[in-house]
């Protein structure tokens, strides 16, 4: 039942600017035997997300770059096809961080169990896994929204935005999504509910947002930098909090860009800014992911995702996805869902 | 004793860049009589501050802007010279808003009466009052510092600058100041006991800064802003915290200059920057005081002071002030210390 051999996609060199797929080669490599402990998983889902950019720089960031020649990192969900590990058995589903790759060996202690009665298992590399847990955490911990507060999320209709907005209104807010073209401001709108959105791709951002924000902006969730964010700042509220998750529209850019300094309105309004990272909270990832498995259950929580079939497409779809092509959380899908 | 007549300095109008004296106007008025309550206050000193550029334009900031030919504003220390308030007789003396001007009226409610025996009364409008409050809670509430952390000061030589500085040598932290030119240095140094000073002016700023701080920036009190903060936001450690204090380097631009966009390296380094204004923290003002006033009576605390006399050289000061012309905090002496 088990090949020879399987894909996966490594990062062939680093691209200066915009990735190519050139940058990525696809390889077949010899299927792996599990040594003592080991899992030997094939993957379903693989998920692409924008961090990964960061990944293929010379320079580590907050974690360590991928090397030449190396798999390309990421998240994925798959199924236990051998394990010599007791805590995981074949058919298991599993939720780990293998890799862009159909099959991936794991010393099974950073492979978490997935419940499937939960929710359909691609969730666990999108709402119920790392993109819900950093809008959980972003908004909770670092945005603290509070009722008839009006909340901004950029990128409104990606993996994180889709979800920040719609807890945000869960709890209250006034929820202004900003999104790029007709369809996706639709969907934020008509679909997950939002009481507004604005198109940046509309050319009117700085007018459109204004007047989406009658009453100012209380917590700016911001996944996206550049000049969407500098159409906010100027409507930041006195002592709103800005949850920086990520900044986009700089990632393929070799140095920063130059963009109007921002500081000193910050001063006199108390802005509070912070950068985080999701596992940071990754202790607190349990209760919330049981949170919002309830409210995915329920039908308060919707998500939206875009998935794409064969590894030998994960390069193209990765550019897209910095290139806000993608419509929903973007994954890989390279085989059939296990029967349950 | 009381003359006929005293003079105060207002905006003449609103300055498009850099203010000029001819921006201000000094007036002679008539002296005022104190009606039910009120306290008429002889200024001594007259506090000069970065802050009051921002009271000079259109568009209110945190507060309202002062009108054309309305007084300018500012702190004061001054001695009662008649009072119709039980809280207050001749002869006390008194901290208070009441502008640039040689003698005001007050309801009494926003005095607050200087115990003289504490330090010179000069310091209440120096390192006992709002610049060393800025400095106080600025720091240790929104900068945090822990012992053996790095934290760097922007204008270090300056009012706010000085005091964090110390406070946070006090506190067991390597304290790195950024000062412009040789004098302010070598005070910055030799004087207040930084460990280590870095000299924007000298041309090697990226370098210097980065060779002052072997193990990174945890803490960083920006008062600038602009090329001097953009040196700063690369040394930044994981988890560091920037206090907004000010920006001086915008306060005469019309509108944002441009910078690189520094967000993207503050999400994976979980960078913290808060704006703040000192007022926030007045509840809690006075232990801080107290605790502030043994540490200068004890010497662990020096301050250093730049009195310019007259209250007709307060424009000309002022706009030496927002181009880093003084040496400390810079006062406007308008007459004799009243005898103890």
């Amino acid at each position: 039942m088990i090949p020879k051999s399987y894909r996966q996609v490594v990062l062939a060199r680093r691209p200066p600017g915009e990735p190519a797929e050139s940058d990525f080669r696809v390889e077949e490599v010899a299927m792996p035997v599990p040594g003592t402990n080991e899992v030997l998983v094939r993957v379903v889902y693989m998920s692409l997300d924008p961090y990964m950019r960061g990944r293929m720089r010379e320079q580590a960031s907050y974690a360590k770059p991928v090397g030449i020649g190396e798999v390309m990192e990421g998240g994925t969900v798959g199924e236990v096809v051998q394990s010599n590990n007791p805590a995981f058995k074949a058919g298991d589903v599993v939720e780990g961080r293998l890799g862009w790759r159909e099959y991936g060996l794991s010393p099974g202690h950073n492979l978490r169990l997935i419940d499937r009665t939960l929710a359909p298992i691609s969730t666990a590399n999108g709402i119920l896994g790392m993109p819900g847990m950093t809008a959980w955490f972003g908004l909770y911990e670092i945005g603290q929204p509070k009722p008839g507060e009006t909340v901004v999320v950029s990128a409104a209709s990606g993996a994180v935005g889709q979800t920040v907005g719609q807890l945000a209104k869960i709890s209250g807010c006034r929820v202004v999504g900003i999104a790029g073209g007709a369809k996706k401001c639709a969907f934020v709108k008509d679909e997950l509910g939002f009481d507004a959105v604005v198109d940046y791709k509309a050319g009117r951002l700085d007018a459109d947002l204004q007047a989406a924000c009658p009453n100012g902006i209380d917590v700016y969730f911001d996944n996206v930098g550049g000049t969407v964010t500098d159409a906010v700042i100027p409507l930041l509220n006195f002592w709103a909090r800005v949850p920086l998750c990520g900044s986009i529209s700089a990632y393929n850019a070799e140095k920063p860009e130059m963009g109007p300094r921002l500081l000193w309105p910050m001063v006199g309004r108390r802005v509070r800014m912070q950068g985080f990272i999701v596992s940071d909270f990754a202790p607190f990832f349990d209760p919330a992911r049981r949170r919002m498995g309830d409210l995915v259950r329920s039908g308060l929580l919707k998500y939206k995702e875009d998935i794409v079939e064969g590894i030998e497409r994960a390069p193209r779809a990765f550019i897209g996805l910095l290139r806000g092509e993608n419509f929903g959380k973007l994954q890989v899908k390279l085989g059939p869902e296990p029967g349950k």
